[in-house]
């Protein structure tokens, strides 16, 4: 790492300045610097240049394409009457204990520099459930998006990260029974189909029910949560592989977890309903028969509100979560989103959440209880498969910059024209910009319009400033009519208005 | 805490389905539940609901003014063209050292939880150089809004926090000197006057007028950072202390320091260029003489962009960084915003920013130097600013949810109707909500949309779905109209534009 001595910042500038390029430098003064660099360096000189593991830079084109797929889904949380809250990126450590199950150890403690033990948030359901319980609040409809912090074993060809962003939309409050439960599945609906993602598939199931299975198979009651995080893997594991796990790794007995084999085959809608109801087994377990009243009535409302065909009772789906409580969901993308192979899986979870009416009450000193329901948007992975279809198509369609006109000029001394016709058209709020160059070539200023979109350029003239005005250059045509300084912003916001029109088109 | 065991969440939730608040509990289970969460508890029974210190909850309210403010200024950004870029909120600590001066002890680290030892970021500044380093960029003008960590003595009422937003535009480039300079504080200019925060003045200083200015005044060399930390006091303190801290805490000479008072008094325009390039002391130091030089193309470019009357340039203003090389900023509201006394500072810096021309080459292997320059939004002050005069104006005009239309009834046994209904308006993009009960209350939800401001109410009724049809009611004059389910939509969106129109005028 090179001293930051503002003397030899100074010495540094000057060469830059002259354009003479750094490598010119003789060796000898490398040399020396390379030196300093070791005597200096908080690692011996090797200073790395990177982001921390399992984290990234967003560049302008990911930002436009972030830009994009946020706006989609911010538009469905407010048309579903939704506040906006935010929560710092840091709560006391103990208030995320005990809230995550084994996987509390993924979590990044802050360092003890004095004062609180502090750690990055794991989710943005804790906090949610914190901020609720801590301002009394009985009823809320919230959304949430931010970066969340987890430090597991990151895959970021599979655009798993340490950091990474969650979408969270969430019910708070005591309703009737699976209402807001339906409506958070019609909001993961109405967003995986605007996002254009290709088909995918929202599998539902519930604690009560997986519970219920569990004893009717005979799982020791002390085993649900570990045998439950074994039927979690399904998703990415085979079944012998996960039964190998129950049986050798957890010691259930074989023929139990053969019994389980069974359930977790099983999928559907309403003749699944049927099927487990008239099971006698299930049935015996209170619990279990409660749960399937809750499913019976969240498959009919997921009728009425038009998502059943993308809606699947799936018996294996059981979310590795400690504090759900009720209904889970996940979103599975079914593969035929135009994609590359191998760079993203054909089959993944985009979307998952559950209630959880516990949660809250662990934060009131009363324990007062506010039942709760929600779901997560899995942004990181709709960004992965929207990057790469971006990039497939060449980059086209994605402007970084959204600048409507270029100010230029092709002959010298003009830069305060340009200036002051840049002043004229920021004030009309036109989006506007000029090279920071005192004498510009005017290819470069047309090639810069052209790269980056920029539909229209005003030309500064001397011939034309002695007329009283400059000349508008459509970027598409190349065709350059003149118009006079008065009627120059009437002109631009014209045709900017029919810019926009044909694009619409 | 209370247990997380999902039996107790079961019996809970059991008692809050039955409407039977926690209150009612009886006396005998208050106390074996206290018990519990005090034998249970992390901190022994301790616990404390609260936000990290310095850090904060937003509420909707506060995240709704937020937007707007967030609208105005990513608008001016996109308005001069810039990209956006997003990075980590933590870095390498290696990244961030060497860079704050004294100011580097604030700086949050992570717990070594083994591999890398890492840092949240202290601003956003040092991680755009580290990231245009990386990726090797030669020009970018780019914006970054986000949260920064700062473990500085907050001031919470002053809108002071340890987590706080920044919001930077910067332009990074090789260009013609002080083109990209003016165009930041043009920047600050728009975004000042567009958030109506009352009369503002941004003050300008270059780094080497500075270090001339010391050095004509016979500060020894060793002492310029240490004198200039000093002076950065002078907007928040009386200069009789501050000359105190340069003679008793760092050891310079009374005349000297008297010296210096005479320069920082002094503040305007071309007047006081011109006052300073005859000033034989100052002009003797070569590089306060090209920093004049600096100043006077800046000047002038300030006027061209129509900005020069809020523009002061000011010998008291020193800006504490470490990295900065050139042109210094400070704007400073100037006091007649419309705000409670005492709330909020009737002075106070709500942007700042430079030139810092050697810190990507701190980042590069090679030392290869990008010039920067870039301007920082103080944020929190102006949130702080906003939400008290929202406040004192009684919240009006500011909207937590944008619902445009609830679905309503007044009868028994119209759940699936009115989903049906919410099912036809959200699919129409229209926002809409009804409240999660089977029977609600027709006052309830009459309530809710006049609190809430939402224009339009459907009314589901027996009657009227026996003729095909609703009543759609407008919350402002009470009226309503039948309506045929087919002409739903069509009828709802001229209402929703009538509306928008009428808000407008």
């Amino acid at each position: 790492m090179a001293t930051s001595s503002s003397q030899e910042q100074d010495v540094q500038g000057e060469v830059l300045k002259k354009g003479k390029p750094r490598e010119q430098k003789e060796d000898a003064e490398k040399l020396l610097e390379s030196k300093k660099q070791a005597d200096d360096g908080q690692s011996g000189g090797q200073f790395v240049l990177k982001c921390a593991k399992g984290t990234r830079d967003y560049d302008p084109f990911q930002m436009a394409i972030r830009e994009g797929v946020f706006s989609v889904i911010i538009s469905c949380f407010k048309r579903h009457g939704a506040v906006s809250i935010s929560t710092p990126v840091f709560e006391l450590k103990e208030t995320l204990l005990g809230k995550y199950g084994e996987d509390q150890k993924l979590i990044y403690d802050l360092a003890d520099q004095g004062g609180e033990l502090l750690s990055l948030r794991y989710d943005l359901t804790v906090p949610f459930a914190r901020y609720v319980a801590m301002n009394k609040i009985k009823t809320i409809k919230r959304y949430h998006i931010d970066r969340v912090y987890r430090r597991d074993q990151p895959r970021m060809t599979l655009g798993r990260y340490r950091e990474f962003y969650q979408c969270d939309f969430d019910i708070a409050g005591e309703y009737d029974p699976m209402i807001p439960d339906a409506e958070c599945v019609r909001i993961v609906y109405e967003i995986l189909s605007q996002l254009d993602l290709g088909s995918f598939i929202i599998k539902v199931n519930h604690r009560n029910v997986l519970d219920g299975m569990f004893e009717a198979c005979g799982v020791p009651p002390e085993k649900f949560r570990s045998i439950c995080s074994s039927v979690d893997k399904l998703d990415k594991t085979e079944w012998e592989e996960v039964k190998k796990e129950m049986v050798e790794g957890k010691g259930l007995e074989e023929a139990v977890a053969d019994k389980i084999g069974e359930y977790v085959k099983l999928s559907g809608h309403f003749e699944l309903l049927e099927k487990l109801m008239s099971d006698m087994g299930l049935t015996a377990v209170a619990s279990a028969r409660a749960g399937l009243e809750d499913m019976k009535l969240l498959l009919h409302y997921c009728e009425l509100f038009g998502v059943l065909d993308k809606v699947s009772f799936d018996l294996s789906l059981a979310r590795g979560l400690d504090y759900y409580t009720g209904v889970i969901y996940e979103a599975i993308l079914t593969g035929d989103a135009t994609m590359k192979d191998g760079e993203v899986p054909a089959v993944g979870s985009v979307a998952g959440g559950g209630r959880y009416d516990g949660l809250v009450g662990m934060f009131d000193p009363k324990g007062q209880h506010v039942p709760c329901v929600g779901v997560s948007i899995g942004i990181e992975r709709v960004f992965s498969i929207l990057e790469s279809r971006a990039k497939e198509a060449g980059g086209k369609g994605i402007r970084t910059v959204e600048t409507q006109v270029m100010v230029a000029s092709g002959q010298k001394n003009l830069l305060e024209q340009r200036m002051k016709v840049c002043t004229l058209l920021w004030n009309a709020g036109i989006k506007t910009e000029m090279l920071y160059k005192r004498n510009p070539k005017l290819l470069n200023q047309f090639q810069y319009s052209e790269r980056e979109g920029v539909p229209l350029l005003v030309i500064v003239g001397e011939e034309e400033t002695v007329k009283g005005g400059v000349k508008i250059r459509d970027t598409h045509t190349r065709e350059e009519d003149f118009v006079e300084m008065a009627a120059l912003v009437p002109e631009l916001n014209k045709r900017l208005a029919e810019c926009q029109h044909s694009e619409r088109v």
